[in-house]
């Protein structure tokens, strides 16, 4: 089975080495100039004139990252199989779509509105600030991750707003009400080309400015209620969209325990990481077998797991893998501020052991140190 | 770390697929013509004119089979790092180097005659059959595996011996008094260069046809002093060599709980591939950790697992991969009688239930029908 992956980087990489034990191949369709998933075979093609080559030599596509022309993956739907579909991008890859597509399959999310001037931004940021006594969130409805393309405003202060839609604005923009959370949780499911639907225990992840630093699966303090609640979203959504693959859906849990859905991925997620050594079946491997027609595997946990990225610097493997249960996972990618260079995961016996190797293993990664993690109850 | 392997078979693949998220990338030199690695970049070189081609792209050099000519990683050693080291090499592809290390370190293995002729060969079999009343092994002294070069002879009538002489002969050979043996077992050990020795939990094998089948680690009814006279044994031999990566010795474990060494191999072996799935650390990552100069990772079975090679005949990937703890790896070969396609590990919460799973999952595949099992209690 040879699988065609659209993007080039390091996602790609890792679904590669799930998908070599399971006799499959890789062409990677790099439209960017600079992938680094360096295995199987990679084609660059910044100029779009090389996709009769890819599809030449694949026997089914899937994506990487959820930033690609619609008309591209519409495109390739007329040749070989695309999972998820281009339906399911469009939807994802749109924060206005993606928030109807909540609303109708009455999934809880923040208060929004769309606004594609600074007239109806201003009157968007003074509606939900007055309302809701918080700040709001403000967002480009396309693009936009890790943080980038994000703002945050106190009040609707109008030289703040003009800020803002100077910065960011240009486009249409989401601006949503900041709600009270007490943690971001995410769940991530899979559903193969029979409808069979699998679901990993969910995550707890920490942000710092944005970036995902730490993944804690299956959280500490899960119980079944928030789980079934957050099964429930997600699996509407795999079945409202036909999903085929696996699908990320982001989530804050709220003081009253209730969760309300932030965004989600078309594909496998950072916060999936952690599946890799802590779970029965990784994500990637998950993935690839839906989209190649295969039977899911296990979604249940082997031992609580702490995932942590990399960044900016690799850090010491000689002191990093001293530590028993670490797993490193390195891209292979040139050192530089702010990338994500690799993530580890931690396992261990009981989340108590856990944490204490967290907070030891925080200190040995060069970037700004990490926060010392405190864990939520749940009450 | 650039990483060259001499030999680019499935042990070249999964070592490259284990330090991939190491960030390690690999050089392969194939002599045979027919790489299979199909990862990172092969050299073929069937008449020894690429050596300094392969050297130019690698920092450290290992190996994935041990039927190499020793001067060549001589000559490799004098440029680049190869571990383990030609020395260890040397002993390992010949039994008769082999049994004679076995004895100086006092580890007890069956009584054998090395002979070079007929006469020779007629004169080790009649003393050994009337002295111990069972059959002989007979086995070339270097080459040969997976049964092949290979004889069993119950009685030392001239003719059968002058067949095994015409069959295996015009070479040494070495003839081995047959053994009762309960079952056939190995442990996998790995030392890196600073000395840090690991121990998996020993396995129990069981072949056919001299082909490896399955292997069930942690062996059941494994007990600590089985282990550590299987430990202490291998340590002699790692301390003896000054060796570098993962060694394999297969034990006969005889009736009296006692155990004799069988032989052994330089490298991750048939034995240890349990340990993708079934391990904290595998053992490809832990000889790649070794031969680079890290630490080595946790050997600890994190789960009752058996490994069952997939011969032959691929088996149909829908059926396989219905069961729940069923991981797969394919290499990617093209079906052929007697060819190891792949293994794959089943793990199951306790041995009872991985039983199950094993005579389950023995049906599904197409090669001739596994033998049920039984296990042979610890007395």
């Amino acid at each position: 089975m040879r699988v065609g992956i659209l993007g080039a980087g390091q996602l790609g990489q890792m679904l590669a080495l799930a998908g070599y034990p399971l006799g499959q191949r890789f062409t990677f369709l790099d439209t960017t100039g600079n992938p680094s998933a360096d295995i199987g075979h990679t084609l660059v093609d910044k100029n779009n004139t090389r996709l009769a080559e890819f599809l030449s030599q694949v026997d089914v596509v899937s994506y990487e990252f959820e930033h690609l022309p619609v008309e591209l993956v519409r495109e390739i739907e007329q040749h070989k199989p695309v999972y998820p579909s281009s339906r399911a991008l469009q939807v994802c890859q749109n924060r206005g779509l993606e928030k109807a597509l909540f609303t109708q399959l009455a999934i809880p999310t923040p208060e929004y509105h769309l606004v594609n001037s600074l007239e109806s931004l201003q009157q968007a940021v003074t509606d939900l600030t007055s309302k809701h006594q918080k700040p709001v969130v403000i967002k480009t409805v396309t693009e936009g991750y890790d943080g980038k393309g994000q703002a945050v405003l106190k009040n609707d202060s109008s030289q703040e707003v003009a800020a803002v839609w100077q910065r960011i604005g240009g486009r249409e923009l989401i601006v949503e009400a900041f709600i009270d959370f007490v943690r971001e949780v995410s769940i991530i499911a899979v559903r193969s080309q029979t409808g069979e639907v699998r679901f990993y225990p969910m995550a707890e992840n920490h942000h710092v400015e944005g970036i995902l630093r730490y993944s804690f699966a299956p959280l500490p303090n899960l119980n079944n209620d928030l789980q079934s609640q957050a099964e429930g979203y997600i699996n509407a959504l795999l079945e409202e969209l036909d999903y085929v693959g696996v699908l990320t859906l982001e989530l804050f849990q709220q003081t009253d325990g209730q969760l309300m859905a932030n965004e989600m991925a078309p594909r496998v997620h950072n916060s999936g990481h952690w599946t890799q050594n802590g779970a029965a079946t990784s994500q990637f491997e998950n993935h690839l077998r839906a989209v190649t027609g295969l039977p899911l595997g296990s979604t249940a946990a082997r031992s609580p797991t702490c995932m942590i990225n990399i960044i900016a610097q690799n850090g010491d493997k000689q002191q990093l893998l001293q530590e028993d249960g670490l797993h490193l996972h390195l891209y292979g990618k040139e050192e530089r501020e702010g990338r994500k260079l690799g993530h580890l995961n931690l396992v261990a016996e009981t989340t108590a052991e856990l944490i204490t190797k967290v907070n030891r293993v925080a200190l040995l990664l060069p970037e700004a140190p990490l926060p010392k993690l405190s864990f939520v109850s749940e009450s």
